[in-house]
């Protein structure tokens, strides 16, 4: 489980360097699909992360806008509040707590549970299904987008590579 | 790592799905990023999730070509043809397999070692990513694209739900 979040940290870092050499205007533009540009996309990516941790402990959530972080260092600014206790809870995290539940309350006042277990896994698929999207915006403005690849990137180590 | 697996292929039947609403024409027009087209990216989640379960395992992997997949009845079929062998080897996944070294030939000669583990996650990943990029191309013929939450699918059982 936390060689998946060691995985997309590691690809989002990657974009956020690729990032670098796009104006503002073309990391702001509206886009088809997905949450309809890349620099938001990166922020939703951050945002749902830390939300998810804090929910599933009771904490609360973050509640800023995208509106108040919308420049590249802004964005990596959030991330790198937010990543020590995401870590944190990554890498305590056990097979124990697979099975803990949350209740959630929906925004029209039903309650739905859900596993730790299914929260871990939809955190770190949110990620990749929106680092996806960016692969496709990348290409539009006519870059090369970051490798999706989970092997090659020396996340699970092993004596004779 | 098997509700990951369950996770696609609940998706991937979804999108099938998705997709006998649209026309061969939409299917299979050619499209900016990814692997060029909807049909072919289905074609290409089917073909890598089964060659790598395939490779590891020492076994040799798919040769087929799109060109000879070009309709959504085909790539289903091949799917289903090679679901039983990629299920089996799934449900009997073990920790123990994560650490089994496989040495991949690169197409230039080199030789490099991964983990099961590794290519596991490859897989995995592999597909979310390639759905994130159907869903743009999901807006971009006006049509809103199948969920990639992995929440509020029943994957993982929990008594009080």
């Amino acid at each position: 489980m936390q060689t998946f979040f060691q995985y997309n940290w590691m690809v989002r870092e990657e974009w956020y360097r690729w990032c670098e050499e796009l104006s503002e205007e073309e990391l702001l533009q509206t886009r088809t699909g997905g949450v309809g540009c890349i620099l938001h996309t990166l922020f939703h990516i951050v945002d749902v992360e830390w939300s998810w941790i804090r929910l599933i402990q009771g904490k609360p959530d973050f509640v800023g806008s995208f509106d108040d972080y919308k420049s590249l260092n802004q964005v990596r600014k959030l991330d790198s509040e937010f990543r020590s206790e995401v870590e944190n809870f990554v890498s305590n995290w056990d097979d124990g707590m697979e099975n803990r539940l949350f209740y959630d309350t929906l925004p029209d006042g039903r309650i739905v549970t859900d596993t730790w277990g299914e929260v871990i896994r939809h955190v770190i698929a949110h990620e990749i299904h929106h680092i996806g999207q960016l692969s496709i915006w990348a290409r539009e403005v006519g870059k090369k987008p970051i490798s999706a690849n989970f092997i090659g990137r020396g996340l699970i180590s092993h004596s004779n590579k």
